[in-house]
């Protein structure tokens, strides 16, 4: 029989960051690897999140086998609690992953329904025809795994989102040994993180930043409050180590990082001497010098503690002269302006503000352009994939495995939705899937278009004016004068004696087509281009007009 | 006499980046450093520009000697069309500047009444008891300076914008003889630019991108395409130095490169030797390695050249596989977004990209932290005022000086508004004035305030919702049926359900309440209360509600 081909297909995470989801199909069997969420861009308007495209999926549901996930940020699993109810098949993790999934489908009510397995790397499980066995890899998260994947047509090594460090704080180095040795065996596919394609060399270690948090410890002569995520379990570690180090009471603050601390000490990835917790009330009576408090808040979110700190909300700890305020993240882009402006803020209270720009207290979790051919090395592929990036990482990703070696017409920088053919020795992309932007908007999924985008974007530009006319449905005449209401347009006080005028352009305009048939979308057009015409006259802005035509 | 004590007084530029403005007032007299904009940051919704408050000004008016510029960066300039026709003042500044000032007050019809002087590096002027001399610095433009201020208390020094650059392309380097003359004098006063105070080290020389540029243009086997600030002349002059050198034609696109081209290259500013600039005409005859294009739009501005090609205009140059496109520029921050998608859409197209991430294709114009030391050794000043930055640049600025031995109490981060009172020796903040951002949106200036920014983001955010009931004016009670139209809420056609059962529920509140007195007011409460709460029960969105009651 001869062999089918196999289909990678990319449903988010590759032309853009985040939602990661791709798929891999092989005759009557669909393996799904990670189902993440991403955070709205600019341009998206009011939106909570962005979700893949899963009507592929829900198109050949009886061919879903199972969800795998590759480690617990939200961009790999935080489209479960949509997915799931849609298409319920088992899922599978490591422990801590399990842990962080287990607790998002628990707020939303959907664990008793969920079909969760924990698989340890190493050991080797099946769906359908693929064989999948879990590899460790170093992450800005413990108990994240690259994928080694049998199929019929040949080995498939999924990198995960990767760096090489060989003094983690949780955990094992990313395991070459393993990858090397299937290099001997041939290695049909590799797709490989381009997050960090951009950097040169190597990222660092995570025991780096120890040594800066130990530092910047032994200098503080107050103070010390650490900023981080509340996901990244060995920079947390790392913050209790120094605690001991330096004799001080660690204080958990806030939701999500107090769930976070609680959640992996029980699963052991978390080492918590006695006695370094400090109870609540400790943090006002004991010196300043004998505090450390570690919080999230670092994307400059404005519900955060830190932020809330920054902006010298009265029932947070109030930022003294003497504090030092360590801010243990990269910027997530986007973020940028908000968290500088919490920076801004958290200076002029007196602190010391440590951050990635000024002081080594981050190390980010994508290995850079030497972890990148390492990849390539170990594994040898024939063909190759860059995964997880906007465009030019993948382009740049798929340039360098081109001077490593791999010939072009074996390198694929595919985009969402693209289907990938790969036969033994032979790939060619087949075709596009719908794969855009879901949008999840309160409890609408999906509901938002591009339409409602495109008036909540014209909506915030020079804001909405409602024209209501009263018309006679006899005569099609304006009954009394027009009615004008706005928002975020202009100060309407200020702005009475062109209101008024507007109305007798309306009524003139109105009144003088009105001697054929009076039909409301008619008068709808007249007012709308009237209005439009003559506000951008006076000011040069183009409010949303909404013409409201009644007839009596 | 006793001597009168010197004011500073910053309007803009301190605490945040851009528009910026200081005073210095002694007795009766007040000098303007700079006029600049500054563009509108995320949540200024629809906002074109924002300038300095000049309310202390304009109370101040027959005080105010002049405008003295230091460079022609639009946060330098930018305020000038909408300051001079409240304060039409002598404006100074180097012959590039004027230049470009020129320009722009034509562009608004106000050149004719303007009173501008060209100031050449070295030579003095007086302004009231001000006596003011220009000394030549480096910047990411021509012709910029810093000024040295006698005033009856003392010398004072501002940097303007700058590095050190002891091999700039156009003019000299930064001129630190001058300085470390002026230092045996004694300095009153520094206020130095603090812009890249986050980075160690030096900022490198021009020349480095001369270089660079060679290289790529070497390598380049096709077109080559380069965007840049239209107002960084030095960047042009090399390329179009690199473009003799690999005997290649430039080809300048879009209009601001252009009229700056032509500017600089009259006023002597830019050396383009016969024949290297190519006639529109030859852009689709030449082969494709005897091209070089320079246009702008690295901010990723969606009306600029680079991004329509980066879109795949039909109106513009086609991208093809064997284009190297270099982005000459460094990423004002906020822009990030459009500026990956544009390089991204290029890489798209199978182009070669080159950006400040992955290679050295620019440097910027502010010194690093040796520089600002350097400024500091050679001016060796009593008071400290850190210039130009959001507030952690200040901060990490008056810290560096601190370390640089200046007594902590002599040193003042200010921020806008902000009075620094200084004696011969003494300092202290004697107050503050007005000093927020003023928006220009179309032709209003100062008519937005935080009402209209703060409904423009709820419109963005869920949309709007206009109610429209008619009341009989006798029994309060609604008439017919209510009207509810809305933009960028829900889809309405797959809403209608939802939209029938709101209209119900207001009829049923409104009439309820209508047994007592009619008061439209007190309809228009109730329909927002009712609709907003039935809204946001049913999506979890809260678009605004315009109710309109109408009596009929």
């Amino acid at each position: 029989m001869a062999v089918k081909k196999l289909k990678v297909i990319p449903l988010g995470g590759l032309g853009e960051i985040g939602k990661n989801m791709l798929l891999l199909e092989y005759d009557k069997d669909i393996i799904i690897i990670d189902a993440g969420l991403m955070f709205p861009e600019e341009d998206m308007l009011g939106v909570d999140m962005v979700i893949p495209d899963i009507t592929y999926l829900l198109e050949n549901k009886d061919k879903v086998r199972g969800i795998i996930i590759t480690h617990g940020h939200e961009d790999h699993i935080g489209a479960l609690p949509f997915v799931l109810p849609k298409i319920n098949v088992p899922i599978y993790s490591t422990k801590l992953t399990n842990g962080l999934i287990t607790v998002k489908l628990k707020e939303r009510k959907l664990l008793a329904e969920a079909n969760l397995n924990i698989v340890t790397p190493g050991e080797t499980f099946s769906l359908g025809r693929f064989k999948i066995e879990f590899f460790a890899v170093n992450h800005s998260i413990p108990d994240a795994v690259g994928l080694i994947i049998q199929t019929p047509v040949g080995v498939v090594v999924h990198s995960g989102d990767f760096k090489v460090d060989y003094t983690p704080v949780n955990g094992k180095p990313t395991d070459l040994t393993r990858l090397a040795q299937l290099a001997n065996q041939g290695v049909l596919l590799l797709m490989s993180d381009s997050t960090y394609v951009e950097q040169t060399g190597y990222t660092g270690s995570e025991k780096v930043v120890g040594q800066s948090l130990g530092r910047f410890f032994g200098e503080a002569q107050g103070r010390v409050i650490v900023a981080t995520f509340a996901s990244h379990i060995s920079r947390i570690q790392q913050v209790i180590d120094a605690a001991v180090a330096h004799d001080r009471r660690l204080f958990v603050i806030g939701h999500s990082m107090n769930n976070n601390v609680k959640m992996a000490a029980k699963l052991g990835y978390l080492n918590i001497p006695e006695g370094v917790i400090g109870q609540n009330w400790e943090l006002t009576k004991l010196p300043l010098n004998k505090i450390i408090v570690i919080t999230a808040g670092t994307q400059g979110e404005p519900t955060s503690t830190l932020v809330k700190m920054a902006n010298r909300d009265p029932a947070q700890i109030k930022v003294v002269p003497g504090d030092t305020i360590i801010m243990s993240a990269t910027p997530i882009p986007g973020n940028e302006t908000m968290i500088n402006k919490t920076i801004d803020n958290l200076f002029r209270q007196g602190a010391r503000v440590l951050y990635g720009r000024i002081a080594d207290v981050h190390v980010h979790g994508h290995g850079g352009q030497e972890e990148l051919k390492m990849m390539l090395a170990m594994t040898r592929p024939q063909f190759f994939v860059p995964i997880h990036g906007e465009y030019r990482h993948l382009a740049l990703h798929a340039k360098l495995a081109e001077s490593f070696g791999i010939a072009k017409e074996n390198i694929f920088a595919l985009e969402d939705g693209q289907i990938l053919e790969l036969g033994l020795d032979k790939g060619r992309v087949a075709g596009k899937l719908p794969s855009g932007n879901v949008y999840v908007d309160g409890l609408g999924v999906g509901d938002i278009d591009h339409v409602i985008l495109r008036d909540r974007w014209l909506l915030s530009q020079d804001g909405v004016v409602a024209i209501i006319v009263a018309v006679d449905k006899n005569t099609g005449k304006i009954v009394g004068h027009p009615d004008i209401v706005s928002r975020g347009f202009v100060d309407l006080e200020e702005s009475e004696d062109m209101i008024e005028l507007a109305k007798g352009e309306i009524v003139k305009a109105v009144g003088r087509s009105a001697n054929h048939t009076a039909e409301l979308g008619f008068i709808h057009t007249k007012i709308k281009e009237v209005a439009g015409k003559f506000f951008y006259k006076q000011t040069k802005r183009r409010p949303m007009i909404l013409p409201i035509a009644i007839e009596v």
